[in-house]
């Protein structure tokens, strides 16, 4: 078993990779543009006309060469996997979180347990609701509280909660004084009973929200994950979304409707449209999903090569039924796997309902289990999906590309990546024309750089903490900070799985 | 300890890395300059003036993104190395060999013993004849005879081979019967003793010449060694060059005396001229090789930062004094450690002599010592060098950059690579003035290729052998084929040094 240096290693490599191949092809990609343009406006320039030729079969020739290169990735990948070490370590580390959960969860008495109260009444999407109750669950588990979940009224599903998923505890879901106080800065620890405002308005920020994870769990999942928050997050959702037989039958129903199905490789596209475009987010054309889907089949094709090209099939949900006609219409190579019914309840005025909601959790299901997922991280139905997506893999922490924002938890404390090389730019954040130099900021090795976003073209744009300065960064200079903190380590459940151990079946 | 399929994957990461980026900078090389002409030639031409800045910043940023990109690759490999098995498998391996050749060369009665006759007296210089003996010890090896040298009236030393070097053996070093056979195409078997003609008269050709290596050894040479033929000639030249101790004392107080250690790093320079200019090589100037020296350093000060930058140095050997004067003269930050002295007497009016071939033994000797060797192979001092290396390192295959041809064996058995994916070019091996595409031949998954040599532009050239097509073809697409032959086995020496065994000392 390879040890932890080599994993990061070899993450490092991929990584770099990644990063130097968005910035080559970006940069091509302008070059091909501008001496295009050029190029048309004067026809009779031989000198650009020729050069326009070279500049793109550069790029082709390029891409070709970095698809054998990422098949050769992949390939180091598996062969240093030997007897699946990497699954052995996350099976047994999603099976103490989930055990963690399911003590806290069921305490021996319920009228004396601690507990911590959350409602589900935050006026959001069904994205938003369920990072809040993540959210409840994360504080519940650093506080060594029983989840109390009130979801009665729930404009999804007046039910509640429960009508969909399991209930949160088997023996443990009522409060049961009179004196349920709100959480104070401090010394919450002697009232039993505590309710959790809004991650929004808490004051002041703990350590243990988001993107943190628990120190205890870190040295293992480092080997194993390459973005342990989402992991940590995507276990939360797990637990909290444990259907109902009625909820699972429709799922599997429907998956037969529409043959989704995980054979053959799949790949996942999540359009974000209406109340969102606009407001919150820019718009994206479906091409620009599309290029992102076809990249990832031809990277697939190249390192299953010699075997044949496999078929195109993508999964797509959306709050817009339109884009399927799009679809349908420009990509006919495409098998195009998902709903246009479950589209159209997603539009504003049936938003809210049983139906609607059935849709997304259907939609995020599905997603979750594709090979590769498109989409938009500034959307929370999309990053659901990418952090379910983790606890249904071993490691999905590179299989998706956004179109816009990195990776996020709305609310989270600060997110950082260190200097490892210094940079020194003509401009230091102050912003001018010349690209790619454009308004980079300075950083000298161990600098803190609070990351706004990735522009997936080489260059991330941030803020250092030290000169206060933001503007862009290129990216491979810096590397990740994942923030651990302080949670309890529930000594009482034991740290591998006393039934596994027996060799029974779970 | 990772298997092979991991460390053939990881030479296959390595190996696209630097394929790509011998493509990506010599393009973007090719393309600075042509934009670079036409801007001298339109001082008016704002556009051609600004993309020429274009490509500029995208090779200086491209190049420091790869250097980053190399210390990944470069720790991966450290970092895999754990409890330095590499080196473990490498001296076993490398002991075997030596202690065969030890029981090949001093068999018990070596009045009856089998013997192989090799004299030295080929028309060519110290390289060459090295080579020749090398070709005749791994004859030996492979016929099981003992090696019986004949070398008075050497042209470089009147006194032979043992004047300078420990003779073959210890116990039987000459012939004992008047009836020594000339070696025949076949069924020299019963022969007792035989006369080994030159590699280019030998006929029919034997498949354990070079380049193939013995199939006993390859499991466990591929596990550490990038270069497995190099290697085993490399034991040949170790086994070949054990050093009186007159010679050794010669080269411990000379580099003593030019001050040449390996306490800091060192890249070592051969820069052949004289006889060999015109006739059997281009002339490349000392530029040439600092370009290259200078790559490494960039990419090790890259690698080890944030310690400090090292200094500059360098080891100098060639047939040219004058060279020694243009490094001192153009890199003053080099320090140039090397003696012109030297030099001078391997001046073709004083090349065959002792004191030349003692200049000789002492330049290969420090340059296989070096960090990284920047020559040209066309030369076989500079490959007798790489090949020494090899001995001295535990896989020093990587630590070369050569000026001209690949690495390959005056007189070898054919050099094939093996294309992996298909090629399609335009114009199939037919010539045409359109870059990069010029004169690319195809071929098809399994296709072997004749390879004649590499242009370190992502491209080689050569002949493939199902449709006898010859040109250029991209390099990435094709994988090296490691020939490998029957040879004996040598049961009666123990796979591990029994001595070592005992814990006893070598
Ligand atoms: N079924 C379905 N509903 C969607 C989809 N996209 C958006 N919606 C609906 O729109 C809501 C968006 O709110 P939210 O989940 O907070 O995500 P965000 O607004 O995109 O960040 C979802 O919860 C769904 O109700 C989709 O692809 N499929
Ligand atoms: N001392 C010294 N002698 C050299 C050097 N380069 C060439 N020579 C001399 O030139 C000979 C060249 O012949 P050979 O070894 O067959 O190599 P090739 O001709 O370069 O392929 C060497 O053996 C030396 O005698 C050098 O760098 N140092």
């Amino acid at each position: 078993i390879p040890g932890p240096a080599f994993e990061s290693a070899r993450r490092g490599v991929e990584e770099q990779i990644r990063e130097l191949w968005w910035f080559l092809s970006n940069e091509l990609k302008a070059l091909k543009s501008d001496v295009g343009n050029a190029a048309k406006n004067r026809p009779q320039d031989a000198l650009v006309h020729s050069l326009e030729n070279n500049v793109e079969d550069l790029l082709k020739l390029s891409t070709d060469r970095f698809r054998v290169l990422q098949r050769h990735v992949k390939r180091l990948k598996e062969d240093s996997d030997q007897k699946g070490w990497r699954e052995q370590e996350a099976l047994e580390l999603s099976s103490l979180v989930q055990r963690r959960l399911d003590y806290l969860q069921n305490p021996m008495n319920c009228r004396t347990a601690k507990k911590l109260v959350c409602t589900l009444s935050k006026a959001c999407g069904y994205g938003c609701q369920l990072h809040h109750l993540v959210y409840c669950l994360i504080m519940a588990y650093s506080s060594q509280r029983t989840l109390i979940l009130r979801s009665q009224g729930w404009r999804y599903s007046k039910k509640g909660w429960e009508s969909l998923f399991l209930p949160l505890s088997r023996t443990c879901n009522e409060t049961n004084t009179q004196n349920i106080v709100h959480w104070r800065d401090s010394g919450n620890e002697n009232d039993q009973e505590v309710l959790l405002p809004i991650i929004d308005a808490m004051k002041p920020r703990v350590p243990q929200l988001p993107l943190s994870v628990p120190v205890d769990l870190f040295e293992s999942l480092k080997k194993f994950h390459g973005d342990p928050p989402a992991w940590w997050i995507g276990q939360m959702i797990f637990f909290l979304t444990r259907y109902q037989p009625d909820t699972d039958k429709f799922i599997t129903e429907n998956q037969i409707k529409i043959g989704f199905h995980t054979d053959t490789p799949i790949v996942g596209v999540h359009i974000r449209r209406t109340d969102k475009v606009g407001s919150e987010a820019a718009f994206h054309s479906v091409d620009e999903y599309m290029v992102e889907v076809e990249d990832w089949f031809q990277n697939h094709d190249v390192e299953r090569y010699p075997l044949a090209a496999v078929p195109r099939r993508v999964y797509v949900a959306s709050d817009d039924p339109e884009v399927f006609k799009v679809l349908q219409r420009s990509y006919p190579a495409y098998e195009v796997i998902g709903s246009p019914d479950i589209s159209k309840t997603a539009a504003l005025n049936t938003r809210y309902s049983h139906s609607s909601v059935m849709g997304v959790i259907f939609d995020i299901h599905n997603l979750a289990r594709t090979d590769f997922l498109v989409c938009t991280f500034s959307s929370q139905v999309c990053r659901a999906a990418y952090e379910a997506m983790q606890s249904v893999n071993v490691d999905a922490s590179n299989r998706f590309k956004s179109l816009d924002d990195i990776y996020y938890y709305g609310g989270q404390n600060g997110h950082k990546r260190r200097a490892v090389f210094p940079h020194h730019s003509a401009n230091d954040g102050k912003h001018s024309e010349s690209s790619p130099l454009r308004g980079e900021i300075d950083f000298v090795p161990g600098d803190l750089i609070g990351i706004a976003g990735n522009h997936w073209n080489g260059y991330s744009v941030g803020t250092n903490d030290r000169s206060g300065h933001k503007g862009l960064f290129p990216t491979y200079k810096t590397e990740e900070v994942v923030q651990v903190a302080d949670f309890p380590i529930y000594p009482e459940v034991p740290r591998r799985d006393p039934s596994k151990e027996l060799g029974i079946q779970a």
